[in-house]
């Protein structure tokens, strides 16, 4: 019984996650569903992104968390439109969440959505929100057997930000050791060193970002 | 009916967690839920608490994690007895899983028994395991506003451990907005700063548990 309101539950997201990406498609917004542990880094890794191609495209940000709205403010305060979503409990964002949220977003005047997901290795999972892309942001603070204990989240990933590289000197974080596992669980993703707080490695993650919505763009006008 | 099914196991969890709380009780057993988001360092600062207590108390590990036994390994090989329970993707520990655990521990040989939960700051908070106190770690570069975001676990918290310390130097934590926010929520908790690399602080910490082991003892003899 348990299992089969679990299955509803789940049945549900994804006709809902199925409407927010045709939506989200037909509008030529590239969403990119942004997860890690709390503490990792998802909104200056969004605000050094914004800060690199606001030249180029327009972003703008729906931010997930069970309580407080520090984040959307920190993000209204630089000038970039965002919406806060508070679960009030629950471990993850939902497609009917963010559908809500996409409602009160101007979509005709976006390129680039980040949805910044509950800080949560686990729960976020499981959830389609109607996503392009997912990412998975682990920072060097917490450990390189992450991949090993919450493998579920970097299997899934289309790319992984190894984040605060800044802090490498004084962590035992073992990079190779890192790679080795992440690659063993995920072939497929692309993976980048970052430090939100230097801005090294921020250019190449932010010009894969590009390329990505270069390709949705041309997926779209070959339809 | 998605909510009463989520009562009733809210409701069969708690009988459970009476049952552990009275076989702990029934043992002389001090268990301590230790919770925090992943990578904070809840191993490390278990290792260092049996480190300085082991001529003092009889200290035992139940590890939780969603995969993977690298935690336990890593207790078994320095001598600690470690019981490993995979949730296989739940994001929390249960009073039944724990319940299991106790059954393959060798409780009249133990004073202190760690729990260490699933690396997660939100879903923990909603199960009592049977412990007889409740500790939330803190790393210092997940950042100070935690609280904020995340206020049923820093609320719940008998003491509140800020680790890391050492990287103080090296990411934006403010201190003193920290503890502002956490006793605003929690003015009950015992607060204590200490890294878990270094060492440092790591003594008054343990004291806090030595009393409280004290503490029980005194109520277990009075009955």
């Amino acid at each position: 019984m348990e299992i089969k309101v679990l299955k509803d539950i789940l049945n549900a997201n994804n006709q809902i996650a199925e409407q927010n990406r045709q939506l989200l498609t037909s509008k030529h917004v590239m969403a990119i569903n942004l997860m890690s542990s709390p503490g990792s880094g998802k909104t200056t890794l969004i605000m050094r992104t914004v800060e690199q191609l606001k030249s180029r495209a327009r972003i703008a940000v729906i931010e997930g968390d069970v309580s407080s709205s520090i984040d959307a403010e920190k993000l209204g305060q630089v000038g970039i439109t965002a919406v806060q979503i508070n679960t009030g409990g629950g471990c993850h964002l939902d497609a009917s969440m963010v559908n809500s949220a996409l409602a009160s977003l101007p979509l005709d005047d976006i390129d680039i959505l980040f949805i910044e997901n509950v800080g949560n290795l686990i729960c976020p999972g499981g959830f389609d929100l109607g996503e392009y892309l997912r990412v998975v942001i682990l920072s060097t603070p917490e450990g390189d057997d992450k991949p090993h204990k919450y493998p579920l989240l970097f299997s899934q990933a289309n790319a992984l930000v190894v984040n605060k590289t800044d802090l490498l000197p004084h962590v035992g974080f073992d990079m190779e050791a890192f790679v080795r596992v992440f690659q063993g669980l995920n072939q497929q993703a692309a993976l980048f060193k970052v430090s939100g707080i230097t801005g090294d490695g921020i250019e190449d993650w932010g010009e894969w970002v590009m390329i990505n919505l270069q390709k949705l763009r041309t997926q779209n006008s070959t339809r």
